[in-house]
């Protein structure tokens, strides 16, 4: 609650000297706030599953453990706090992680440098970020490709434009152009330049998260990164029960910074996880609460979000599936533990397994985005543009997933019940038989009264068939097209933006060149 | 309470002896059980905002009233139950319409001829029954056409194959091929003879509805029919405030037989009601009132069903739009107000404007057909095969739709907690780093752990374009076909057939030829 209390104040403040410069000069852009829900969060367990879920969970970490590999100084933390270590396997007493974990705030604020976009991801928020980490890129002129710069740079711009979405995201796509050691410098320079919206840093090794760092000290001040989350990031946890040292050591730098991460399961139901519903949930809270304690080990305090990546799997082929029953039941019941440890949480997003951005991909996108709103998911990480399962980032379906997402902003507001909301008026002046299309109350709140696609087709069939009869994948090329060729750089100061340029090119000739 | 108990005893009993000398000799189908939800229902309006409806709902029922147009009798009764009658202009006292609505069953039992496809509409159940109504057809072959009785044939033919459909549903598309005076026999003998589902009547005339019930009782016996619902049929308000006679004698005729009816305002927001969602929350709760009312001054304890077809307008064309929020708001809404007045709640569907099965049409679909699971839908009309605004019934939607209804399916299962799905042991068996697919627990629970699509691709990329790169609407175009070519019509005992197409035949002689 004090960090509720607390967060408007930090809000005001902005993004330090820079970003109020920045602020000053910056042409308006359409971005919606982040969504306050104004409706429940849909609930599948009771209290007797959560309880038995939550005492499974410590047995889990007591009994079975988790291990930290080729890690030391992770093993000398948790033996310090009370766990029980035998080689790399860590073993947590009932109660521990949990009692780790209350010094995680309960929600945060990850400052973007232009002060409007900030975000507080918590309590009944949800922020919106795009795709995160496929290898290629698709769209209707090049086809299925490996993802370059150029690439990267395009979904970045798209992201910026793009009304619903709050975040600017982190890999967006991998630019397999730029060599591995040094990709991390470029994305993050773009996301800098290229867009004025939150985003997240590279966890791929210790040394680039520290990077990260640095850039953001040159974009917002060095002070003000210290008082502030200006990154939030994503540390997979190598399900089952299993944490790496390369995650592990970027988790450290951003802790030990102040700065944000996802602890997130990543589940394929099935493979990585038991097969039911009850069972998967046990792990992932397992799972979370140990990775969310040892962030509290290395700084108490550092905000941490509870994460969940949760698919399903075709039991035939071992395909991972999305936007199935199983998978949105897992988050649902997530949702509830992340609030009963006061975290916020991770998890839903633009899932499907279809190669193409066609009806099976917006129904697997669609059941995930609307179980997302309602499970109480906090910070949605590939809200758009996911394709193939997480192969593909698909600049169609981008512009498509983005457009809908503003549904979730309608629905998030809930039913207004004042005097003027329930019209009675309106209904006296029409009466029975009329419409409402001319009455006073429609005409003073159509324009506000319903979402309305940017991309969708609405006109009559004639219409549309004299006009090609295209469907939405036509639709979202010309989008494409119409956004990226009216894309305006939003306003930096110069001396920031050289000093970035030059950050990164004195980096990038002390790297060595790898591509894996 | 009493009807829930006595339902499975009814349903034992089954469609009579007709029936049940059909299921002796019958081929088993795969069809799902109608949906138990073991999941809350979620709800949008506050205890206040509940209040504040209901009380503006009895205000424009007795100062604004509601219209029975061109039906004396129909006035004649409300005057006789108390209220106010002025010209066609009926004011219900407040309370009176609530009062009536008292004797209408909380839930009641569908018989089909099958009876393991009897349905029981109402409590947690949900009923899945297919489109409803379009004049025209579209398949990839063929494209868009007026639909003719092959067409419907074909449908009822899918929908009988349907896993997760539950019921036959009725003018699944209009046959424009034969005569509208006639039509409405050929559209009965399809679903009788065509499908062993449960199905819908009727509604175009009082006559008609009366040649439905004569044929019913040819099918299950004119006793079975006194004493039991054998069809849930379609009667829409005239938004705002209007009941046509037309509409109120099909009714008149059902609940006389104690046929069950959807008593369902139509609205598109902002046209047919205000803007606003608490507003038009009120005009559906009065209209509703009213209607249900008016069907239990014909018979108390006919079964009705509170209806809402809701859509929202494009405030620029003035087209419907489907599967926004404002309408999946309106649609919580009503689901609050219709369990508070102990009424199954018919809502939602596959609702899309698109005029391609392509990702508009299955985003909005999605969306409308995750809300209508959790707004606590009864009976969905429209669960399949919806296209363009309702104008269109689509082949490949269809079968692409139905299959989605699995999904609803798997999601109301909820989650089970007990030892088994807590899978405690598989997670000791497994261990940190190793994986699932061949643990003991995944080997016992792997056939039923997850739902999956008959239909969507779910293989890998170069697998999939070796096989053409099918997008969905490909396979939806083979599985059309392939489930039409292994069609098997259910048995029925021959010497129903023959009094039923008899009665056919000498109806059809009787009546005049006319197409509109």
């Amino acid at each position: 609650m004090a960090e509720a209390e607390k967060a408007p104040r930090r809000r005001a403040r902005g993004g330090g000297g820079a970003a109020r410069r920045a602020e000053r000069s910056a042409v308006k852009f359409d971005t919606a706030k982040y969504i306050e829900r104004n409706v429940p969060n849909f609930e599948v367990l009771d209290e007797a599953a959560l309880q038995a879920i939550e005492a499974n969970a410590e047995t889990v970490l007591e009994e079975i453990g988790v291990n930290f590999a080729d890690n030391p100084a992770a093993l000398d933390r948790w033996r310090a706090a009370g766990a029980s270590v035998d080689g790399e396997r860590v073993r947590i007493p009932r109660g521990l992680a949990r009692k780790l974990c209350e010094t995680a705030p309960s929600q945060f604020t990850q400052h973007a440098r232009n002060p409007e976009k900030s975000v507080v991801i918590g309590g009944n928020n949800l922020v919106l970020a795009p795709v995160y980490g496929p290898p290629f890129v698709r769209d209707a002129k090049g086809g299925r490709r490996y993802a370059t710069l150029d690439d990267f740079q395009k979904f970045v711009k798209l992201g910026y434009m793009s009304q619903w979405l709050h975040h600017s995201g982190g890999t967006v796509c991998e630019p397999t152009d730029v060599p591995v050691t040094k990709r991390h410098l470029d994305m993050m320079l773009a996301h800098m330049t290229l867009s004025d919206k939150p985003f997240m840093g590279s966890v791929t090794e210790p040394s680039r998260a520290r990077d990260c760092v640095e850039m953001c000290e040159i974009l917002f001040g060095k002070e003000f990164v210290q008082d502030n989350t200006v990154m939030t990031s994503l540390i997979n946890i190598n399900s089952p029960l299993t944490f790496d040292d390369v995650m592990m050591g970027a988790l450290e730098v951003y802790a030990e910074n102040n700065q944000a991460c996802i602890i997130s399961p990543f589940i394929v139901g099935g493979a990585m996880a038991p097969v039911s519903v009850a069972g998967t949930l046990t792990q992932v809270l397992a799972e979370v609460l140990a990775g969310v304690a040892y962030s509290q080990l290395i700084r108490p305090g550092a905000p941490v979000i509870f994460g969940a990546f949760v698919s399903s799997i075709d039991m035939n082929s071992g395909a991972p599936t999305f936007g199935t029953p199983e998978a949105s039941l897992v988050t649902y019941g997530a949702g509830q533990l992340a609030r009963r440890l006061n975290l916020p949480f991770r998890s839903a997003g633009s899932f499907c397994g279809s190669k193409l951005p066609d009806a099976q991909a917006a129904y697997e996108t669609a059941n995930s985005l609307n179980m997302g709103l309602l499970a109480g998911v906090n910070f949605m990480l590939h809200a758009c543009g996911w394709l193939e399962g997480g192969l593909v980032a698909d600049f169609e379906k981008f512009v498509m997933d983005a457009d809908q997402l503003g549904t979730l902003h309608g629905l998030a507001k809930g039913v207004q019940a004042d005097e003027d909301a329930l019209a009675l008026d309106a209904i006296r002046e029409v009466g029975p038989g009329g419409h409402y299309l001319g009455c006073a109350h429609t005409q003073a709140n159509f324009k506000s009264a319903f979402w309305k696609s940017e991309l969708l087709d609405y006109k009559p069939f004639e219409t549309w068939e004299e006009e090609g009869a295209r469907d939405t994948y036509a639709l979202a090329t010309n989008r494409v097209d119409q956004l990226l060729s009216t894309y305006q750089q939003p306003p930096l100061d110069p001396a920031i933006k050289i000093a970035l340029d030059s950050y990164v090119a004195d980096k990038k000739a002390s790297l060595p060149d790898a591509f894996s």
